[in-house]
């Protein structure tokens, strides 16, 4: 009995993770009842990311600019470099305030089961950042899990004959577990006790 | 380190009910990575709604046009009123496609203790509707509160001089229950109950 625009607005909404149809409507009717205070901002905040949205060429992060926020602060460390698998990855990890290097998002891990070669992730493109120099170490800081680490591997077979430092997140991570599902203290932990990659 | 566009965005979702800051950030996450499939299709659609986002001068329920859906639909029932306290609880008995009528938004209950009177609510606009005409019965549709038991009392007594039979839902909601959290099951059970108001 809703209009077709508030039913497309709803089912837009039920699409985003976290959100069921139960509470997507719940946020439909709040935003029509608030335009000023919430329709009219959430509008225009989605607008400008809209307009802004680009994936940062550097490394792999989204942003409103390219390059993004991190690789444009002058204040970040470009000595270090951490690996991710995924840009949720990279977000968790800016959170937790703990990394003041750069990051490199993989767009994936190698999977066999799921086809993911080499080249289609970010790997050649790692590569020739560590090439380029002015990197000492890199971090990698991949999933726990069998796939995540098979990656790790890979890569640090890659980058292996550059002079700079292979790490990796500490095994303090629960097996099987994902980045982005921790929280700070045991990012923080992993981080504090990374080690060379053997 | 998100850029404050992204910044804006997130908190302008984790405003909505049901989103914290943290699905805030997935939610925001998934529409940037996701731009063709999510992000732009819930920037059309809420774009849409606000351009025609509008409140039924009719029954108060928000809608894209005004009259609302309901109220410009010719196969409801014009001679079955269901008045309710939200427009929240007027989609509630919408999604439950039991109630063959129009409805009356009032915008709220009375409150001694909020200080809302009979004419900060639609009351008047209500007692208008039913002395034009037209209408057999007036389905009181408050929540079991106490407040929403009062204002039902209330408005019974303001339409009790005109020819409307006015009756009530059936005390088989839950005690302190309100409309918009119950299962269809139990609100059917109280429309197929509802009685006179004594
Ligand atoms: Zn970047
Ligand atoms: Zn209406």
């Amino acid at each position: 009995m809703a209009s077709p625009e508030i039913e497309t607005l709803t089912q837009a909404l039920s699409r985003l993770p976290g959100l069921g149809p139960r509470s997507a409507r719940r946020a439909v009717l709040h935003l029509l009842k608030k335009r000023e205070t919430a329709l009219d901002p959430l509008l225009a905040a989605l607008t400008a990311v809209s307009q802004r949205l680009a994936t940062c060429s550097t490394c792999g992060n989204v942003d409103t600019a390219d390059p993004c926020a991190i690789c444009a602060d002058p204040r970040r460390d470009t000595r270090q470099l951490c690996v991710v698998e995924e840009v949720a990855d990279l977000w968790a990890l800016e959170r937790s305030r703990l990394f003041p290097g750069r990051f490199h998002v993989l767009g994936g891990k190698l999977s066999a089961l799921d086809g993911v070669r080499p080249e289609d992730l970010a790997i050649d493109a790692l590569v020739s950042r560590v090439a380029s120099g002015g990197i000492d170490e890199v971090v990698l800081a991949m999933n726990a899990t069998l796939e995540g680490q098979t990656t790790a591997h890979y890569i640090a077979e890659r980058i292996e004959a550059y002079p700079v430092r292979v790490t990796q997140l500490a095994h303090g991570l629960p097996v099987g577990g994902e980045l982005d599902y921790l929280d700070e203290g045991t990012l923080a932990q992993a981080l504090r006790a990374r080690r060379p990659v053997a």
